[in-house]
């Protein structure tokens, strides 16, 4: 094949094949097993299309797709860290960034450039697309895990402050979304799928 | 929750969870196990995200992501037909009719409607976006294969002629993109991954 563009453009495309194996915290709901980041990013994406309507802000929706697809990339070599991980916290941002230069660069340079702008937005979440992402990018675990009795959190002790914490800035993508992930949150905390002090039984 | 729009919007996301627990026959790259409709699903919208400009007509990429997102999706019920499955390819359109039919009339009815023309015309594969699309829904299933050494090809006795018929119609959706897919396909022919007969040892 003679074409350079295009041989770079699908190395990506096969390097990112590696999502798959990223295993997340989050349950799917109809196997006893983690989900990884392609199904995550591909429920987000799905998400994003339907439920735009409840961003707090004209969003658009192309920018927004282009972005939960992308969004966890660089974890092909970071690394998953669980959100209620402080120590991996730390060194989160460092391993992220050296992540995103190696598998950004291996596009041609306009898309090398395009896709790091859409991952540091995504990270600064200061723009109407960046804030309904880090909503959507909120809820679905949330729901996944209620819909699943709480599991994860149990398996990590989980507060229900903690949950509530995580979830403080999804009412500034979108203020529907944050009523209906509150209001299950309020409910697992009704049944004891999540508790007040992280412990569980 | 007092939002029944919201509502039905998220009882069709959490439906689309079962797409993370229907198995195609393509294999991922790196663990021994088939890929699932969610996981294919994203490769498809990151692909149509990064390889848009080889379409041969202009295409609307938010359309074609939005597609994508959903082609499979009617598979929940119906499940996934073998391309190369004669016998379940008879009744294939009217177990998807049927699927299609509950699935999306879980939605608000806008939406609903929005769905089901974008799987119809998915299908029918007569605009540039469905044909780009379904050139995508070819090339990635074949460069997975291709990278994991032809192994469903193998498993399933696949002659070289039919993956050939399979992609007869990439090139209305891209030239570029059939141009790679057919070295491909070649290299394999070449390398005794795929052979004229769908005899393997």
């Amino acid at each position: 094949m003679n074409n350079e563009r295009l041989e770079k453009q699908m190395r990506f495309i096969i390097e990112a094949d590696k999502m798959k194996n990223i295993y997340r915290q989050t349950l799917v709901l109809h196997e006893d097993r983690a989900e990884n980041d392609a199904e995550h990013s591909w429920h987000l994406a799905l998400m994003a299309f339907l439920l735009l309507e409840h961003s707090n802000c004209k969003a658009d929706l192309t920018k927004i797709m282009k972005m939960v697809l992308i969004h966890d990339i660089v974890e092909i070599d970071a690394g998953d860290t669980y959100c209620y991980d402080e120590v991996g916290a730390l060194t989160k941002r460092a391993r992220e960034e050296k992540a995103a230069d190696r598998l950004f660069g291996i596009l041609p340079d306009d898309q090398r450039d395009e896709l790091r702008a859409l991952w540091e937005e995504f990270e600064r979440c200061d723009t109407p697309e960046s804030r309904f992402a880090a909503a959507l990018d909120r809820v679905q675990p949330l729901t996944l895990n209620y819909m699943k009795g709480g599991i994860s959190w149990k398996n990590h002790g989980v507060k229900y402050s903690q949950v509530i914490g995580r979830n403080e800035h999804t009412h500034e993508g979108s203020e529907e979304l944050w009523a209906y992930a509150k209001a299950l949150l309020d409910a697992a905390k009704e049944s004891g799928i999540l508790t007040e002090d992280g412990i569980y039984e």
